[in-house]
């Protein structure tokens, strides 16, 4: 046995994706306490240039199931960015891990080969598959997943660094 | 070729400690052209119980050398965290990125199944290196390069998601 790009991929988006639904549950029971709307909170960032906790949790999302998408040969599905509640964010969370366990383990053999593409706004970018991964898809998620946990922390939501890690 | 324990934690480790010594750069050049000291940046934190840039620094230091090494069967190299400049952390840095690099691929070979203990203050964990790797190793390591980032642009320095990513 040897470290699969499925094992590495699966684990890391069902893992975190769990850990995101846990920081939006302490979000909204922290605004319950202080009394406010927790949407305050989704619309926090972390610098006026910077993306909202609504968008991070999309973006985890989009590089989440882009991630297992592409390293086995599929096309990601296209999830509207339309949610504005929390219980909508927790559903895109839950259908975002529903896609990356229905892909079935063998379809990403190969996949440090294989040639991924990954369109912009601006450009298209074409990567190996290992390069892919380890330079641009692991790095963004973890972004996106960090970012979220960080917008909480700094708005006052108790958290610790197991909410990050998640259960063991 | 499958994707190696060697090649996703060297690689991982090696350009993300690049993109840690950019982005100290950047927070020099900021601090000059503001015309105050970097030391600020440096103490920043983006929550009261959070740590400072600096120490995130020397996390993200331990957390890359903690995960080659215990991945390769080393005892992980003890860095005394008495950085206090910017200089003093970019070495930090270049002593990590010396140490990951010296050690040989061959030297992970199955690090998957290899048991890893690490020491906290209050308990030890006992993982298999799998589990380690996916689950603690990378999304810790990942943690405090993320937090560098985000203390930078929560004080305004300037950057983009490129500073993020690294040079492709």
């Amino acid at each position: 046995m040897s470290l699969t790009v499925a094992a590495l991929v699966k684990t890391t988006v069902r893992r975190n994706l769990q850990i995101l639904e846990t920081l939006l549950d302490k979000a909204a029971a922290h605004a319950a306490a202080k009394n406010f709307d927790v949407g305050v909170l989704l619309g926090s960032r972390l610098a006026p240039d910077m993306f909202p906790l609504t968008r991070q949790i999309q973006l985890a999302s989009d590089m989440g199931k882009g991630m297992a998408a592409r390293l086995s040969g599929q096309k990601p599905p296209s999830f509207e960015d339309v949610e504005t509640t929390l219980d909508e964010l927790k559903q895109r969370l839950a259908r975002t891990a529903a896609y990356v366990e229905s892909i079935d383990d063998a379809a990403f053999d190969g996949a440090e080969q294989r040639e991924v593409r990954v369109p912009t706004r601006t450009e298209e970018f074409v990567f190996g598959g290992q390069d892919y991964l380890v330079g641009f898809a692991l790095p963004n998620f973890y972004f996106h997943v960090t970012a979220v946990y960080l917008i909480l922390r700094h708005n006052g939501v108790e958290l610790g660094k197991r909410d990050f890690l998640g259960a063991r």
